[in-house]
This record gives C-alpha cells, structure tokens and sequence, in this order.
C-alpha cells in the first residue's frame, strides 16, 4: 500500500491503531474514504480488524517493542481498547511521537480510581465513592474495613469495581458486605498495586451516554446525547437521541462532556456514560442530588464507544471518521442526526452460529435494516455485530431494530411468535 | 484474512471484483460491514483498491488465468469496469463459476453497437443510430459512405463511437463528414472487428442517471433518478433527485431502468444514462419525439457508477453495498434518500497536487462537506475523488459542494474569489 510521507507542519495521514478489534475493524471504511492509511496491530491474523486492513502487523499492546514500531512507521497513534501500558505511551511521546489520546488523558479511562478522584476535583456529578487503599501508602492494599466503612455511610449496598481492567460487566460487582469481596482482597495476583473503587448504587431511571470528538487542534464536536440500555453487564440497545431528554438537558448534558473532554485534554472521541436521576418523563429536580441536569458520571472510555454505533447510520459523520479525523488533526465533521430516531441493537452470541446465512431472513423481511458485522466466530453472548435502523416513527423504529436482533442472533421472528422459524439452510 | 466456505445453498461471502479502481475501492467498506470478504484482481499495487483491500492479487483482467484463479477462490465474480473479455467470463460460466453480471448482459455495456440493436429491438427510446458495419459480413468494414448517409439523414452532424472500449468522453467524437472521421476509418488497430456507431446528436435539455440495482435472485430496487452534468466528456456533478422532475416521470424513467435491467437480465447494479429532451422546468410533449416519458437512452453501465456516488451519503443503502449485495444474492437494501437534495462533485485533477493538504480548508469551511479520496496521485483531469452535501435547499447544497470542488481541487475559495487562497504549509 502507499504511504505518503507526511508534511513535518501537514494533515497526519497514516494512522496506527494498536488493537484489532471491531473498533479498529469500523475504522477502516471511513479512512480509506478520507484518503489516510491504517496500520493495526493486531494479536491474531483473523481479529475483526486484521480481516480488512492490508497493514496489520501482529503483536500484542503488552510489548512496547512492537507498539513501538507501529508509532515509528506512522504520524499518529491511536487505540481500539485501554489497554496500553501508560509507560509504553510515556516513552513514545518523550520519543516525540503523537499518541491520542496521550497516557496523561488515558489514564482516567484506564484507571477508576483516577477518574473518579478526578472528577471529584472537577465538581463532576457522580456517585459516592471511596478507593479502598491509600493511594499514598505504597504498601497499602484495600482492605475489608474500609469496604464495610463505605457500605455503611451509602446504606448497605455498593457496586465494586476493580480499578482497571474492567470492562462489558467484567470486574464489577455488586456487594452487601465484605464477606461478597472476600475473594477479590484476598487475591494478590487479581490486585497487585490496583485499588478496588467502592461506589454507592445510583436510584439511576436510565442510563445516558454523551459523545464528543476533540480534535488535536482542540476543536470539539458533540453527537445528540443517547440512550442506553445494558444486557448482562454489556451495551446492548441505544436510542438517539435519548427520548425525552429536553434540549436544555441535552445542551447541559453535551457541555458537561465537552468540558470532561477539554479538562483531561482528550483527543479522538469521548464517550460518557452516564445514570440519568430524573424520574422517567420528567425534569429532574434542581434541589436533588444531581442538580438541574439530573446526572451522574458513571464511566468515561477514549475511542470509538459501542454508544456511538447509531452514528455509522444516522449521523452526517459518524464516529470512527470523526476518530481519525480528531486524531489526526483534521477539522472535524457535522455531528447532526440524520433521521429524527436512530435505535442501534447489538448482536450477541446466540443461537445461530452462521450470523450472514442468519441475517439474510432479517435483510429481507426489513430492507431498511442496516447489518454490520464483525467478522467473528459466535460464543454466547460475544459481540458479533450490530443493527440499525432509522426513521421517524420511534416505537416502529425500536421495534424493527428489535425484530432483526432476534431474527439475526436467534432465528425467531417476534412478529410470528408462535413459529419456530424454519431455517432455509 | 479468513474466508469461510460457503454454504452450497447459502448466501455468497467471497467476492472477487475484478479491477482495482475506485469502484473497487468504495466497496471495500460496506463489504467489510456486511461482513463478507472481497479479493480484487489489481494491476498494480497502489491501485485504488489495492491499498484498501488486503486480498488484493496482482493481474490484468485480460488474462483469463488471472481471472480464472479469481473466481477460484470466490463465490461469485463481478467486476469495477467492463473490460473483461466474454470468451472469458463464458469460460467461467460453463465451468459453474457465478459471474454477475454474465457475459450475455456485460456484453450490452461492453459494445455499443449490440446495445443501440438491443434497445432498439426492445423498442426502447433512444437518439437514432446507425452501425457502420455490416456484423453479418465477417470481411465488412465501417466506410466512409455509410456514415455520410447517416449524416445525410439527421442534418449533418452525428457523434461518432467505437463500439468498445469507450469511456468518459474517450473513444466518442462530434462529425460534420466523414473526413473528420477519416483516421478512424482509417485505422486498422483501433478498428478491427469493431464497428463504429454513429448516433443522432439529441437536443437534450439535460442529462439524467437512473440508477437500479438487480439480485442474482430477480430482485430489483431503484434510487431516484438523478441529474448528472458533463465536463470534458466526464461526469462532474449530481444532483439526486433530478430536480423539477415529476414524480410520473421519476417512477417511469425508473420502470423503464428496471425493465432494461430485467429484459437484459442484469445483476448488480445498472445504470442507464438519459437524455431529456424536455424543455427545462416543463413536462414533455407526449406526441413528441420521446413520448411521455421525454427522455431517450444514452449509455449503459453494469458495476456502480459515477451518478451514484452520491448514494454514500444521501441514501440508506449505498450503491457499493448494493452491488455486493446483489451480486452474492442477498435481500437487497433500502434506497430512500436520507435527505431532500444530495449533490456530488467530482474532484478532477486541477492545480493542486496533495488533495489530503488541499481537502483541509474545505472541511474546516463547511463540517458538512463529505470527502471520499480515492489515494490517486493528480494527473490533469483524473478523477481523483469526490465530495457529497447533503440538505433542504437545493442552491446552498449545490453552492456547498461545488465550493468544496473548488478549495479541494485548485485550492479557490468561490466566496473569496478576490483572492488567492494562501497555503498553509
């Protein structure tokens, strides 16, 4: 492939991803679309995004040496996960290469110790929250005291996470005592130097998410806040913009992760998961626990973000171009809904072990179903892909986006529900 | 990259495109988020394609061998232009390989000669012609006192055309006699076993595209017919819809793509471009010489085509996954608009000379302006890209997207016309 030098003062133009996942997989139409090469490295020749990049050269995030040479070979470096060793991208950046997001951003998606004492400082709405381990003391562990101390002053009951590490449900857990954590402050090899972050369980109606691209160059775009629906821990159904959400919240909300974006100095995209403290239907109250805007942070990740998906079909500029283009340090997109209603559903490992002979019933009994697929092999609950669907109608639309889940995951038609669906195979 | 086997009975996955320009290249990102695998026959390594696609062998499309070793290893075979020879594609056809289109459709927008005589036996409009050439003579020859008889009888001025090989204004040429067209018949090599066709100059008022995709299955979905402009000989502009189009004659300009594209048995995308022969803003005569209808057939292509480009970002499903769609047999997609007006401009080779540097001011001019670079190095007048803007009002659109032409292509900013755009680099 060609890969132009790029001017010392010009737009980057060849992109490294470290991680070959889907996120880097949807990266690859857009930027041969925008002109700029990828390079990913990936762990394995058949990961989602090693599938469609000529350059996906092998090896894993936890060698600097070979994280290293993508950056060597490429104007900027960016992420399909947070999982990079900080160190790897301290050295980088001393080495003058551009990492964005760089690991002083990246540290508060990595580490939920960092973000939530960050944002404590920042006056973020959030959660009660207590790190289980002086940070300060380097001999210090989270001990079971400190977890039944925070169980108390938060009524009993508290969602524990593992500082890092976590993700799609993985090393949360929700606890009533210390005797529920007693496996995790007894694992050495689990902990090591990382804290477990205690967090008081949100009353949440809902849960919201708020997408932002920054730019290099510091410019910021702004998608409609949208809804979220979590399956089993992981995002499964997202609804843009969020309904019912009125334009004051959905500017306040978009600002408040604007400002998030600016303070950490993210680059690339933002995502900004949020609970939504309004009961459902109504504005939240001014004098409650979350103010005027009636959220609280609960997670932030650094890329592309599966709240962000709806963008690939209903949005002027979707996501992972807008990714590329704020990395690079080109001016930024329109972020403007396309359709008065997007609803995006994820397609987890179900039933069906053939998802394209699959989703041929659900492509042919809705031609306005958008199908993405990943590219990989179906394990129960394992994201395989996603739908779309658009239109101006927000229950027909949910449902349709609903239909094609089941039709493509499972076989089963919601709207012949008495049927089995015969499989034509 | 893993290509799974296909099903007897299933839907294809692998796709080979033989070709690896541009049209190749627009396919590789839905084809990744249908997820099925594309491999393109490229004649060099940084074609278009080549750079984008990692299953990108090396060949010409005239070496059947090539070819052959594509379909191989594919389940169907279809193709980014028309240049492949029949003997080829029949070869593979009787050897089972699925060529889509087949030879016997291809050949319509292979040789303009077997086309003119097909359109004419399906009694389908189109400007008079004549095919200087006997076809039932194996020694005839095209002469000078067929084509000056032709002259004779529509006025005295024709466009004169090799059958094959044609495109973008190349191969085509306005005569008065047939001494402007004396090297042509003059010349063995380029003539051949090829005649010339000589077609009636039509007072068209515009042009127009009809766009209309064809499964393997029989299945057929059109978008709405667009209005195409001209500039040396090749497409420059499109406006979808076309507009001060009734909707009578959108719906039967498209019954009548369809039926070209059924009676032809077409599969993949086909596009059939028009001439209008209505007055500007008016509904055409009926009892004039293009009937109701008001427009005649100029020319016909079978893979995706520069009038709709435009589909990227102004329709649920694009011509790109279309044509893969229709071509593996899967359900074909929506092809509403997603706006009222799209307008897509070409961006030819002008006076800049690195369109990713150029592209910067133009999308830091307008965050609407969507960009599609094909990785091309600039010769003059080389289709290099093109961008799309979508919206309510069709002169801001339009003034939109040929202000983002100007500033990408010549690096002039049209509401700056004073003043020479300063460079920054």
């Amino acid at each position: 492939m060609t890969e132009p030098t790029a001017d010392a003062t010009g737009p980057a133009r060849r992109i490294g991803v470290v991680g070959g996942g889907q996120l880097a997989r949807m990266m690859a139409g857009p930027a041969a679309e925008l002109g700029v090469s990828l390079a990913v490295l990936a762990e394995k020749p058949d990961d989602a995004a090693a599938q469609v990049v000529p350059d996906a050269p092998l090896g894993s995030h936890l060698d600097a040496a070979a994280v290293t040479a993508l950056a060597e070979r490429t104007d900027v470096l960016t992420f399909d996960h947070e999982h990079v060793p900080p160190e790897t991208l301290r050295a980088l950046a001393r080495a003058g290469h551009i990492v964005a997001p760089d690991a002083d951003a990246l540290q508060y998606a990595q580490d939920k110790a960092w973000m939530r004492g960050r944002m404590a400082a920042l006056g973020v709405p959030q959660p009660r929250f207590s790190v289980l381990m002086d940070l300060t003391d380097p001999d210090a562990r989270p001990t079971a005291g400190e977890l039944d101390a925070f169980l108390g002053q938060v009524g009993g009951e508290a969602v524990l996470k593992t500082s890092r590490g976590g993700y799609d449900g993985k090393g949360v857990r929700v606890v009533r005592s210390s005797e529920d954590a007693a496996d995790w402050l007894a694992d050495d090899t689990l902990l090591g130097d990382m804290p477990l972050v205690a967090e008081e369980k949100v009353p949440f109606t809902r849960e919201l998410a708020a997408l932002v691209a920054r730019s290099t160059t510091g410019e910021m775009r702004s998608w409609p806040v949208a809804e979220t629906v979590q399956k089993f821990g992981t995002c499964f159904e997202v609804t843009a913009p969020a309904p019912g959400l009125s334009a004051e919240r959905q500017a306040g909300i978009q600002a408040l992760a604007e400002r998030i974006a600016e303070e950490l100095d993210v680059t690339g995209v933002l995502a900004v998961e949020l609970f939504d403290l309004a009961p459902v239907g109504e504005e939240p109250d001014p004098e409650g626990r979350a103010g005027a805007l009636g959220v609280e942070v609960n997670e932030l990740a650094m890329r592309p973000h599966n709240s962000g998906h709806w963008t690939q079909d209903g949005a002027v500029t979707d996501q992972f171009e807008q990714h590329l283009r704020a990395v690079a340090g080109w001016p930024l997109g329109a972020t403007a809904p396309t359709a008065p209603w997007t609803v995006m559903v994820n397609l987890l490992g179900g039933s069906e072990t053939d998802l394209v002979v699959s989703a041929q019933r659900a492509l042919a009994a809705d031609p306005g179903v958008r199908l993405h697929l990943y590219g990989k092999s179906v394990r129960p609950g394992r994201k395989l892909g996603h739908v779309t669907v658009t239109g101006t109608d927000l229950d027909e639309v949910r449902a349709r986006a609903r239909r094609a889940e089941r039709l493509v995951v499972d076989g089963i038609d919601p709207e012949d529900p008495q049927t089995t669906v015969q499989e034509d195979r």
